[in-house]
């Protein structure tokens, strides 16, 4: 059997990442063909040269179209900025190709909107690359409310925070245009909710405060100039199930790395979750002796599938990188029309719907439902 | 020099705290007389007796009027159900006695109101029991953000969770009827609301959403009955300085004992602290050099005042009983006419000023001001 | 009924501390009588007039035979550097007073075992002032241990550690002198020592190395002046009962305040506790289910007795203060004759006799036995 | 230019893990041409077949000489059981081959001392597959050493544990037979001392105390069989620089999963570390202001290579198996004849010495001295 033609589109971090999930996905589950990696794309023919030879891909092209339709591509991976994925996710589409593309679909959700038509309408694989979904100990999370571990879910919070925007002294750059979109809200939002999603489901109600910590920022040049987007926002929100709670974001938040926190509470249990700390959980149930109950730190370990895939000892820990290995994986499953954990352009465009609702209850001060 | 003379009304838990502190208060800091305790009053002349012995009182009562009109008595700590804080206190108050009342102030605002003027009218010291604001490293935080070490503050979060409500099989009680307030918004917001006005300032506007995990309880008859209060609150919070942030209630929180969390963002670094581990709190600021980064976990030590009075050494650790020793001693303080660090009527009525605007925008769905 | 004499010798940190405790005993746990403080001993009569003023002591002197002859005095607290510690032990004994000594004994062997045979003789109850071992946490751990909720103990690893021998700038004083003792190892040995003999029962051979981080220290003079002591240890131990391990002693280790780490492995489970967060403890037990097993954080709760006698909440923390307060509870409980949980001056001097067994066996390089 | 031709012998995890890593080395790194994996071999050929193709080998055999002798191949990775590591590293060697072989060398220091003599010989790079000391937190240590910011080492504590020998109900297998070694003691010994000599130097002098927790195990027949190892060791360590400590092993420690702990103590700060954590370090050193000083928790970042050829992104974590990637690349680097991070024949030699040294002094109840 021969493995699937990979195109990939970009080469930066995220590129890089999808090469390297391409390049261990059979070596680490054993049960596929490799995938064979065909054709890269970036800015210059010179630079998709030079990343092809690292990453190991076969063909180089200064026009992504040249991997979209090389024929010998089945599955496109879509690593750019998000403003050219609309395009390229609907040309790939068009082409007959499935596509995995980085997320969030798009700045605007009108394109968000086209993409997921594009998607239906091709009949062809189309999913978003929310990897944080993939963690052993997330899925397990799913697994532990399936199962009714916690009980009944009533409430949930969630927090993102990193500090790449914290020093005011920082120059002006274009994460702080209004064309980038919202500021934390959709950079960051669309991550605990890709999460959120998963656990609980969609989402009905939200009403968001956004906030700039710093109203303006320095410029090359000198002069300050006015800050356009949100570091901050702080979210109430509804889900359709009548589990409500609040999400806090902040781009702004001195220390913090990779910060996902989530906390779930049921009416048995809790659970709790620090992205920082990815290869733990802490759960909390009764154990019927009041003296010696605590929450428990529960190591990921090959109990957690398919942390088994990987390591067979417990408590040796997966990278943040080896998630995109489990989330080809699904793409293959799905491709292969088997049951796969995977958010596709259906279930991402509730994403951005949700955002986009956040967005709006912060302009009119009102709590806005997020319609299907 | 005589000591203060104490009458105490109440020896539930809190009334036992307040006689402990007024027991320790001298020996511990060694620099104020001994505060004879005079008059307890209870409900019941047996109780009263009987607490009396134990707490080590002289004259005992089963009519709080009593202790309140006892010559020998200078200060009367009221630690009694809230509903009996107005009439007690201000009656105290007329009496010519200092007044140390347990928080909140009163279920209903206006009675608040009549608190507040009562002092002003007396001229006496009248404070409120916000016995977390007294822990050092709080008082530390205060000190942190005073001499900017964490730069200009831009955002807050803070959670309170206990789980007393977290099991839907619990029977219905009276922390479930309407009439005790409004749920986890008043019984647990007055906390981190005493915390944040300390360090914050002044709340401007607030945006709340009160959940029922449960929507009723069974009852020891048999049937279930409906839940009249909210057991978990999420609020979005504006303060007059510019400083915006989320503060999330839950009593419904299984396995939380005594949470409370903080976190503090400025431009210059972060503060986080947890009152379950109230010896330690977390600082993050930029040392220079990246790769040495990050958060350090501070342990309460002497260089942390007034810590030094209970222990020489560092990392030895306070406990939750003994904050109540060192809101004795500012409440003296402040009787003497010296700084205090206390939370006054006029300061508590702030407070629960914006409980209760979160009480009115849930109810609305819309922004609430906190006019003062 | 009227409450025990006090006498108190000494006013330092553990004269007060001792002062807190006797005065607080009777409000915490409401089921004694109030102890009367008589008479307090320092090395003047002003301090002693000035310090039993401050802690609420009726009669004071410079001599501290006074105290102890004193016939209203009914125990004695001896709180004076361990080098009076024989004689005034002795003497209260033969005065047929109850005394409360400070640990350690005595610097010297012989006098320790002086001590214990005046205790013997007089059939007065003696304790020393072991406080660690009153944790409601430490006595729990004790409990798990007895109900087999660990299985069977195998092996136990001890750490103390605090930081103020770390600087090697440092002025050279008494603490660095072959007269105060062997360094780190009496110093700090005796406080995991005397919890560990608690819970695992008695020593019967050790191996131990001492180490001198720093082989001069300066003087005020200005030259380095050579160290004596031994600021570091690291010990081999196997108990009576077959446990083994290893205990780690260091008055240098920069960061640590008061750390004293336990970890207790059994065929069943496994406990750990750090003293610096002293309401917490750690048990891991099989579940049945792997995916969800791990280190339980167990917050100190009124399920943990007398935690119950401070707080009726969980989860909010006792002060190391409070533990000397747990142990007057105890003393008193010996006194009247009912079981008690203390280390009394025969169990003490199994204590010190392990730890002289330690210095013979660094002296040797060889394994030396703690006989009986 | 054509990368490294590559042998593989064995499959179990730690040969898909050299798998994984010869795979992923160019990508990742970016700057070295990617190895051609040649041939794969096993102890079937059928069993080879079907991992070569699950690997990405090129050729398969059952016989591990053929992948010896293969002209094509460069490097032989060797991941069989121990025991075997001395024939196939020497015949390798002989061959002309670069050796990559598990650790630790052999069950027997003779047949170590003929694996170094092996690599003098063949004038090759023979080096140990020791991982965890390419973690870019441990090699951050040895360079926070190097530059002084804890001053002056002056001792260690490391302990390794984890449970799969905790269990006294689990049957009798290879790893209690005294065949398989000491125990606890060369089975984990290895991988403190192997991160402890790269950043303390060479063993001086030790003194072990190796123990049974059960001294019988039951065998799938029935009956009870007397175990021969030792599944817990507890060792007292002295460097040749004069630093010492202590080394705590077990293979019984429920709870603990991949737990090594190292706290290094110099003069100016301490460093701890967790493997359990393996993305984060602990430092403490003075700021110059008491009262905000405590142990920094640093999340590993681009700031400590090669972490920065993984992630770009601070705070996003590694996996255990990401760190066999940099292992190969230091593999390479060595070949190539730069300066590389590895330990090498005749280091892996020095800690073997050590723990032979180990049992000995266990043996003799002597203190053990580590001759070169």
């Amino acid at each position: 059997m021969t493995g699937l033609g990979v195109g990939l589109i970009g080469t930066g971090y995220m590129g890089k990442c999808h090469a390297l999930a391409w390049n261990a996905v059979a070596p680490v589950f054993g049960d596929v063909a490799h995938p064979r990696l065909v054709h890269l794309a970036d800015v210059s023919p010179e630079l998709a040269a030079h990343q092809a030879k690292a990453l190991g891909f076969s063909r180089a092209t200064g026009d992504w179209r040249d991997a979209i339709t090389d024929p010998e591509v089945d599955v496109v991976s879509i690593t750019t900025p998000n403003a050219f994925h609309p395009q390229m996710a609907i040309a790939a589409l068009e082409a007959g190709k499935h596509v995995w593309c980085e997320k969030p679909m798009a700045p605007d959700f009108h394109d968000a909107m086209r993409m997921a038509a594009g998607a239906r309408a091709a009949r062809k694989v189309a999913i978003l690359g929310y990897n944080y979904i993939q963690n052993p100990l997330i899925r397990h999370i799913g697994k532990l409310i399936g199962e009714g571990t916690v009980g009944m879910v009533h409430s949930i919070r969630a927090e993102m925070d990193e500090d790449f925007m914290a020093d005011p002294d920082a120059l002006f750059y274009w994460k702080s245009e209004a064309s980038s979109g919202y500021g934390a809200l959709d950079d960051f939002g669309v991550h605990p909710l890709s999460i959120l999603t998963m656990l609980i489901g969609p989402v009905a109600e939200v009403m968001a405060d956004l906030a700039r910590p710093f109203r303006t920022r320095p410029t090359a040049g000198g002069g300050p100039r006015e800050v356009e987007t949100w570091d901050i926002a702080n979210i109430l929100i509804r889900f359709a199930s009548g589990v409500s709670g609040a999400i806090q974001l902040s781009r702004a938040a001195w220390g913090r790395k990779g910060r996902i926190v989530l906390q779930i509470f049921g009416s048995e249990g809790t659970i709790t979750y620090d992205q920082e700390r990815m290869n733990e959980l802490q759960l909390f149930t009764r154990l019927g002796k009041g003296s010696e109950e605590g929450f428990r730190t529960i190591l990921a370990a090959p109990v957690h599938p398919p942390y088994d895939k990987f390591i067979p000892a417990p408590g040796h820990g997966l990278g943040f990188n080896e998630l995109k290995i489990i989330e080809a994986r699904e793409f293959m499953r799905q491709i292969a029309g088997d049951p796969a954990h995977i958010i596709d352009f259906e279930k991402g465009l509730e994403i951005e719907r949700a955002v986009h609702a956040m967005a709006e209850s912060h302009r009119t001060g009102n709590w806005v439902s997020v319609g299907g």
